[in-house]
């Protein structure tokens, strides 16, 4: 398809130098317009080339990631802190500065990452939380900035990436608990719009069948609340929990225990307080820091050699005293 | 004193333009040539008046903190978790955004908040850990840039500034320490450089002339190590220990248990885990939530009002196990 910036300019009644401008100028457009345009040049799937990019830069050495969350969910999630400071400490080592930010209080997703970008304040940034239809992708796709996500998604195949292996890692726990004998499992997942839990459901719905037993399948938020109230609306329901995150699992052994019930617990994530909890939790072990320092070093391989770079990391059942119950 | 540009100008051997450009759009000069520059007004004291800062005026709602430290220490000090969490929560409740950052991998501490500057990033700055002559401060008072310091020192009277009663605190914790009986405590105190330091010193010495106690002074670096080692170099010369942070005090507590002694210990800040260690931690109080949000306050009544606010938060004595042993 042969796009151009006339034809860009014809669809949304601007002048060419308009469409220019929004693409390399941002900041000199008038919102109005500016969105006009980028809807444009998003239906057309417009990319601008290699060579407008390059005019473009202007290299400030610093990276950003806009958490989307508060920051009170920042700076409580063991995950973020772990990921975040692995990521900002390999950055440092490969000559990059880390500035971090919440969404909050903007009131679109796109606002903060439209404030860094017209200010040209960052070579790249890292996205987290990828979900299955993503305006960020969209976004910095449209801009042609250099980002790596920490996710992936059927849509966006084309991106630099690191994942772990989501689906294994669900397969692996599904087994585990069919070989401690259940039969109809409580699956709390992390919320239906991120890719992270698409992944999962396909890991668990693949030993569901592989090993016969059937689940009950709830989206929680990660935190130890969603899991908690889950596993109480659902009691009786079920012979055993696999939940999405450590916390949630956290949260579904207290509903357990307020309920005097014994039931084997699988969680995700092994952050290090799931081997201090009691009952210790079994759970499936993923890298975090590692996830961490990929997302750093995919992002400045992209932005220093325009190369893309897809990572996988493997993750492990571990296997502690959450899931040896006697039902 | 009657400074104007034009002795500047003289003085740096640069034209009265070079001198306006460095303090207008500082972004434009070379490095070489803004250093001379800048050395020479900060050497006259001069400060752009009030209109030269609202010409330079565009307002970003964004508000930077430069945490001196590296993301390994951010991540894992439980104090700046609390802190940060409070201001940016307060900013946002503001309308204003927080970005973070650590000031590594620049060498000069003064070379992030330069780039930040030169970009008119941010509105202005929290500035953490104040010390007794804080070339932060000398920067953002040249610059003419709003910033709000976390700590107070001799020497800037005239800042904006959110502190505890830090002397009031070191004091409670001497006299609490000569009450169960010490005459000859380790003072683990946190870096020299720092003015939160300086404040603590003068209350212990207080409490010690008062009670007739005497103390042997030492600076760790407020993490658990420190503590630990300090205690370890020390033992037998002292009968009671006030350190300048929980964590310190924990450590402390590690080392004592390492060696069969029992004697008191008090720490400061009170952060959450201070209960849950056993023997739990009598410790100073401070309410770093209520920090964390008259920092954001105070930095936005300055930005909108023009107005220097200073605060200083009480802090309390909470009395738990470590400081009620036999010795």
């Amino acid at each position: 398809m042969n796009i151009n910036i006339s034809k860009i300019a014809k669809m949304a009644r601007v002048s060419t130098a308009t469409v220019s401008r929004v693409i390399n100028n941002p900041e000199k457009v008038s919102a109005k317009t500016r969105e006009r345009v980028e809807s444009v040049i998003s239906k057309l799937g417009y990319v601008p080339n290699q060579q407008a990019r390059s005019l473009r830069s202007q290299q400030t050495k610093m990276i950003a990631i806009i958490v989307p969350h508060s920051a009170d969910y920042l700076f409580t999630y063991p995950y973020f802190s772990i990921f975040l400071r692995e990521t900002s400490l390999e950055l440092s080592r490969l000559g990059y500065h880390l500035i971090l930010t919440t969404d909050e209080p903007h009131n679109s997703v796109i606002d903060t990452y439209r404030v860094f970008t017209d200010k040209r304040l960052v070579d790249g940034f890292v996205v987290l939380d990828l979900k299955n239809e993503d305006e960020r992708v969209d976004f910095l796709k449209l801009r042609n900035i250099p980002f790596v996500a920490v996710g992936r998604n059927e849509k966006d195949k084309d991106i630099s990436f690191v994942d772990t292996d989501n689906e294994g890692g669900a397969y692996l726990a599904g087994k585990h608990l069919a070989r401690k004998g259940c039969s109809h499992v409580l699956f709390i997942n992390g919320p239906a719009d991120q890719s992270v839990s698409l992944w999962r459901e396909r890991g668990f719905q693949k030993a569901a069948q592989e090993m016969n037993f059937t689940f009950l399948g709830r989206n929680g938020d990660f935190v130890e609340k969603s899991g908690f109230e889950i596993t109480k609306k659902h009691l009786g329901q079920f012979d055993g929990i696999f939940a999405a995150s450590d916390l949630m699992a956290i949260g579904a052994l207290k509903a357990l225990r307020e309920e005097g019930v014994s039931l084997p617990v699988v969680g995700f994530d092994d952050i290090p307080i799931s081997s201090d909890v009691s009952p210790s939790l079994t759970t499936i072990h993923q890298p975090i820091d590692e996830v961490g320092r990929r997302a750093a070093i995919n992002l400045i391989r992209l932005i220093s050699e325009d190369h893309t770079e897809t990572t996988i990391l493997p993750v492990e059942l571990i296997v502690r005293e959450s899931s040896e119950v006697k039902r």
